[in-house]
């Protein structure tokens, strides 16, 4: 496919971000699993419940666009969930790997900050009213999501420079 | 080496923006050339020689750790990167192209943003002063380039509209 207008570009991102978000769910399960606080655990579980639901309204803005949910390989989402997996291999105090865990998950939530922000921008001077409205809902919570991690950060962070 | 507390936590995160902020420097000089708008292009290179500003405020910081400046391979920034290599492969009508390219910067942008907003942290709390100095000028300067790149990203979205 050539990407000839914005619309395509749109499409493109979508794919791209479709892809995205099941990578992410399928990190946030393994995160969960290797949180050592409990409270963090619980928000990497909350956020899976929520990512699925993001996954179903980009579904939702194929729908809206008469296109089949058709994923791309997402190389920036593959590449930040790396990272995050060479962490947990790393030796380090429980307390410590959490707040880089956080670390971690902020810079994926950054990432679909931008994504989203684009896309938002895009539909909007495209006139597509419900892709706009669905991926605005998205955009809307992962920055709460990025503020639930710096606020659960400033707790973890103590925990983690009191230890070791 | 084990992490055992929060001072190795920041250095291992300085270790990986190194390495990060080293790629970028050759991603935006690929990314300079392939801009179809002059005023994107001239964007990318002046971000380019602030990039290498924040290389030696690393270095900097490091020294003031008493470490030698020792990168370690960033797989967040490497995925980033090859998104947006990977564009370039695309065939896509140059305003297009353009436009797309600002969405790539500002995911990586938004990586660094993720990463100093955490060492600024980190460092306060251990007390560095030099260390936090140095990496909130460059976080501020992350930010600001980020608004740029959507200030110029508002011209440039309208011109792919009338594209193709």
């Amino acid at each position: 496919m050539s990407i000839s207008n914005l619309h395509n570009a749109l499409v493109e991102e979508l794919r791209d971000i479709l892809n995205g978000e099941k990578q992410i769910t399928r990190a946030l399960k393994q995160m969960a699993k290797n949180a050592n606080s409990e409270e963090l655990a619980a928000a990497f579980e909350e956020h899976l419940e929520q990512t699925e639901g993001q996954v179903e309204r980009l579904e939702k803005a194929f729908e809206a666009l008469d296109l089949k949910p058709r994923g791309k390989h997402c190389a920036g989402i593959e590449g930040l969930i790396e990272e995050g997996k060479k962490l947990l291999e790393e030796e380090a105090e429980p307390e410590v790997l959490d707040a880089m865990l956080i670390a971690a998950a902020q810079k994926v939530e950054h990432y679909e900050i931008a994504a989203y922000g684009t896309l938002c921008t895009w539909a909007d001077m495209l006139g597509l009213e419900e892709v706009a409205r669905l991926l605005k809902e998205t955009l809307a919570e992962e920055k709460e999501t990025d503020e639930k991690l710096t606020e659960l950060a400033s707790q973890i962070n103590v925990e983690a420079q009191s230890a070791g």
